[in-house]
């Protein structure tokens, strides 16, 4: 990685801002307002931090129009509608400068089967795997030990990470990120019983792909399954975490987001600007529209038809006080035929 | 892949049904009966789509016994005593001819360490290792960049896809599929305390190994962990689902199956024909009786002695509903004390 | 591997113990004591296996001083402070003579790129890749098909399973084990809202970078995602099972142990020596002081300021007995309602 050095003329350019300071003034880092120094870039997105801004020793900060008199006050700023964005435009600036990308071509030690269509300024990583018929489209980049599985589809400036798998026949869309130790295309869990065997599971072959959008993040180690006879599908924008479990023949609308460790069960249909607290669980064979938030470590056991924030668990204590309410817990139903009692006597 | 045109005369021979329609008939896609046309083929397995039957505009159905005549009257059919089981049976057929078989021999790529056993029809696929003393028996297949450690045994007719990883001295039986990412013998998680240093971890090897039956399938991401001194088994025919993590010293009973993200803590012995839903937990060092069937999301935290369906979960409700619930939860224990004073008073 | 044959007196002295008996019985097997037979070296660590210390076929049993007499009286012991911690220490004699230390080098297949360094007693396995700049101190092991990102450091004797990943400038200390399928270094999960085109997100890139102390050891399958500007930590000593999500910016505090597929959100704080049971959830931008502990499956969702145990989760039941109380449940806010106003009446 190469270190930074950023002029906030530059910067404030690249950001589509108005400067308050000097263009000249040279930034090395970004972060918080509270830890920041001269040589620091930071930014106030959130009223929350509104008391930092006075004190900081940032050397700019990005702030938003009605911040940009008490920003401009104690030092350089640049003023921008949307800060948090800024930021993370100013993330995108200084990675593309931190970090080398990797030059077009297969490097030696990849294997790409015959039919394959890399294009010319693709970049195939050290002991990557290409299938047969699988096509890499212009700007893909296929870290090291990636893997890219027969007649499978990888769209423009697409990045598989260093170790994440794309199945056979599966296709991703353009600008997507695939992180490391990502599965996508294992077969989804289908198995018929077979009672006259003593219960025995028979394997339903699973004949769908994975089909992928634009702009698609998928976290490190979450797998996603190809489905039993049409597609799983990720529609554009979707962001996934890590370790999250997509099955069989699931739908998540565009720019649904899940954080890590949610499950999907197979044949959920999930709307459009959906989001998934860590943990959370949906079960199968359910409809949630658009516009849907799901809160951490709940699980979904139904159909979700209205927008709106949901949420199901079980608020924690101290061992002492959650062992005695867990024990009437189990008795709740009874104590509710009580009360009822109670009721009609009185 | 290859696209599929079956003759339905031959796929009811396959199958082993009773035709009612033309045998030449092709079809070239499964679905299911709403949106099937004539080159479908379609099932009835669930009274739930009877309905559907009639209108279906499907090439040709798989129904039951008592469905061949309304099926018969409106196309082709192919009777069978169970058409789930039939339709699994069709899936494989199908992707039998849809798929190539990967072609027996070691790639130029693949590393295989001194004193491997690989038989002549096992085909071990480009950027593979296969470890000293290891065995590969009859028509195995060890996809693209998948791992065999030193002295593991894989028995005749088991798949493991690109990226899976049996770890040393593992054992898995006949017919078995390993998905992409799974980590079959990694160390159990045990270590003991030391208290004379502040509560530092010494760590216990773990000596086990990981014994695997036959028709076992494991998803994607999957890790078995191998035993502490004696070895975690996996009998006959048991399916885990992706994500799926066993640890050390369990013992998961014939034909059980987990569905995605369920952990199975060290030292539990679980029953043949058990189930888990989605991101259940069972605890350690318990015991689990056979057709036990755990529900989504469920913590199993003692023993279970008695076949049947156990659930524990918070059921999810609207924020605000779910906030006023859970803050009354906490309390719910002195709520009981209340309910007795008054049921004492009257 | 190689079978183990061991004289008890050797033993005892790896140990540090008084040994009762003949020191050249040989043993080959650690088991428990109620499995045991005379070729089996047993221990007794808890007060709970004392009864079994009297009718035990062991050849020999490690004891703490209380029990030497007892053990004495029915054959061969080996007396120890603490017989769990002295059970730890005798299966690191064990796996150092049953496992054959891979042989200091580079696998001819393994890619190193320029600039990498790699201590001459290190070993780097088949198919593994080590990037650009990075270093291998003494005694590292790289297993097959691992992975070292451009610029990542790895200390003194720590080891890489098969197939685990280090990613780009990630560093993490001596004497460390990182298991198969761990993703260290992917991106945490970071996306502005860009409410002008109806909620699509921009992508936070990730600054930042993960660095582990020393004796870490990091389970199957775990990912530890890199920080958005300062880095994610583990401090020494931590313990990671399996499938365990670290999101960016967090904390771990040293000789916390977090059991499998617990998840951490971002920017979360743990103290030292915490624990966390299996698929626990704690939530981010909070903070967890020394000597918590979170039993499994409970969901953290603010900081906890007070060392103690914390749980909640819902307890199981038979599912009918569970719906009920579920059902009920959903009407607690409204039963403590009407308990008020029985309470006013009465």
């Amino acid at each position: 990685m190469t270190a930074v050095q950023a002029r906030i003329g530059d910067l404030c350019q690249a950001l589509g801002g108005v400067l308050h300071g000097a263009p000249d003034h040279v930034v090395t880092r970004i972060g918080p307002l509270d830890t920041a120094d001269a040589s620091t870039i930071s930014f106030l997105a959130h009223p929350r931090y509104l008391a930092q801004l006075a004190s900081t020793q940032a050397g700019c900060v990005i702030v938003a129009p009605a911040q940009a008199e008490a920003a401009a006050a104690r030092g350089a700023a640049i003023v921008c509608e949307d800060p948090y964005l800024a930021f993370a435009h100013l993330t995108q600036w200084w990675a593309e400068r931190m970090r080398a990308r990797p030059q077009p071509g297969v490097h030696a030690t990849a294997v790409v089967e015959a039919g394959a269509f890399i294009h010319p300024t693709a970049h195939v990583g050290a002991l990557a795997y290409v299938g047969a018929g699988a096509r890499l489209d212009e700007g893909v980049i296929v870290g090291a030990q990636a893997h890219v599985g027969a007649g499978a589809r990888v769209g423009a400036f697409t990045r598989l990470a260093p170790r994440a798998l794309l199945g056979e026949g599966c296709v991703i869309g353009q600008r997507g990120i695939v992180h490391g130790g990502v599965v996508i295309g294992a077969d989804g869990f289908g198995f018929a019983p077979v009672k006259a065997e003593g219960g025995r599971w028979e394997k339903i072959e699973q004949l769908g792909s994975v089909v992928i959008g634009n702009d698609v993040e998928i976290g490190a180690n979450t797998c996603i399954d190809r489905g039993a006879l049409d597609d799983t599908v990720l529609e554009d924008g979707v962001k996934l975490d890590n370790l999250v479990q997509i099955g069989h023949n699931v739908r998540v609308g565009a720019h649904s987001a899940f954080a890590g460790c949610v499950g999907v069960a197979g044949s959920a249909r999930i709307g459009r600007h959906c989001t998934a607290g860590g943990g959370a669980i949906i079960l199968g064979h359910l409809e949630i529209v658009d516009h849907v938030h799901i809160s951490a470590a709940t699980v979904v056991t139904r159909s979700i038809l209205k927008p709106g924030q949901y949420t199901g668990l079980f608020p924690f204590d101290d061992n002492a006080a959650w062992e005695k309410n867990a024990a009437t817990l189990r008795n709740l139903h009874a104590m509710r035929d009580r009360l009822r009692a109670l009721e009609k006597k009185s």
